[in-house]
Order: structure tokens, then sequence, then C-alpha cells
């Protein structure tokens, strides 16, 4: 479970990483390069397009960061864990999620499905 | 989300329905003719795979039913749902499952991974 824990923290800082070239190194390392993202609200397809996906989530909510809720669960090659959206001064989450994750052989995600607990503001 | 409840109920039934003719109809119904299913505990492949984990949990399980906790979440062709595990004669629940499918174009679950809440007895 230590890698995949490693994996879904590498996620979560993805997803809060501002710098284009670390955030791309970011999903480079957490994601395979035909990897594909979908959610209620969004999806990208490939390294580049999860990247843009996620810069485009920043800049909505540039004063909010992601945390995980929980160590992620896993089995096989499968993963699930939720995560909070808070902002950066404190105070409740903004947003809950529940993501559904697949690993590939090398033990990056290959798909992430997500879903929201709470809409988003 | 009417199809994917009604979809949900069916693979609910399909879980309980022991008898095997029944069974192998509504496994027909809820599944593609090459679904995977996967948990901790155990996977099948294909309709016949699958009816026969199912009889086989049928037979370990035969004195409790599986119950849908709440209604299943879906977007896109994306679903999650959680379920108990509960006595024919009442009582808490022995255990819950949280499941998440993909569903195919003609509307029946192409594959289906289940988390478990709380261990199996």
């Amino acid at each position: 479970m230590t890698d995949v824990a490693t994996l879904i923290d590498g996620y979560i800082a993805t997803w809060n990483e501002k710098d284009p070239e670390r955030r791309l190194a970011l999903v480079a390392e957490t994601f395979t390069n035909d990897a594909d993202y979908l959610d209620p609200l969004m999806q990208g397809a490939g390294q580049d397009g999860i990247d843009a996906m996620i810069a485009g989530v920043q800049q909505q909510y540039a004063d909010y960061r992601f945390e995980l809720a929980g160590a992620p669960d896993a089995h096989n090659d499968r993963v699930r864990f939720s995560w909070h959206l808070v902002g950066n001064g404190g105070g409740a989450p903004v947003a809950t999620g529940y993501d559904f994750g697949t690993l590939a052989e090398d033990g990056r995600l290959r798909s992430v499905t997500g879903f929201l607990e709470t809409p988003t503001q």
C-alpha cells in the first residue's frame, strides 16, 4: 500500500502545483501517457490534456487547495480515495470529491473517474 | 438517471436471485457479454463467470441479502453506489460495500469494481 499512498499523495500534489513546469513533471510521474480523467464537470486525455485541465481548475480556484481525506483504499489495480477542496485561509471544505482510479503496471494512474459529494461553488 | 437507477436495482436483484435460470437472465440483462467484476475477495469475467461468482457468494451467505444503500450516482458512462449485506432475519448489516461501474453504450454494465467498507464476517 505504500506505493499507492505515495502515488495518491503525488496526485493531490499535482492538483496543487501551480508552477507549470513542476506541475507537468508531477503529471508525468502520476499518470501514464495515455491516461484519462473524467468527472461530472470536466475531462482530460493524456498527460498534456490532464495538465491543461488542472491548470484551468487552478485558475478558477486560485485561493483553494486540495487535501486528501483519509488514506486511499486499494486492491488489485484499483484505488479509491476522497479529497476536500479547502480555502487557503482555512474554513470548511467548499467541495468534497470521491475518485476512483485504475493503475497501470508501472504503478501510475491509467484512468481516474471523479464524483462530487457536494456541488462546487 | 432513471435508466441507471433501474440498472442498479437489477444489479442488486441479480445478487439476490437464487433461481439459477432467473439469475442468469438477470446477469444477461445487467452485464455485457464481456463484462468483468473485481473486488478484494473475488472476480468474475463474462456473464457466465459473473453468474458463477454470484452463485458462490449466495452459497456462502445463504441467509443474507443485498440492499442498495441510497440512490446511485452517475455521470457520463460511470456510476457509483453503496450496498449493505443484511441478514434475512433483520439486524445491522454484516458488510457494506461501495461499487464503481462503467456502462456500455447499450446501458448495461461493462465493468464493476467493488470495495468493502467493513470486513465480511
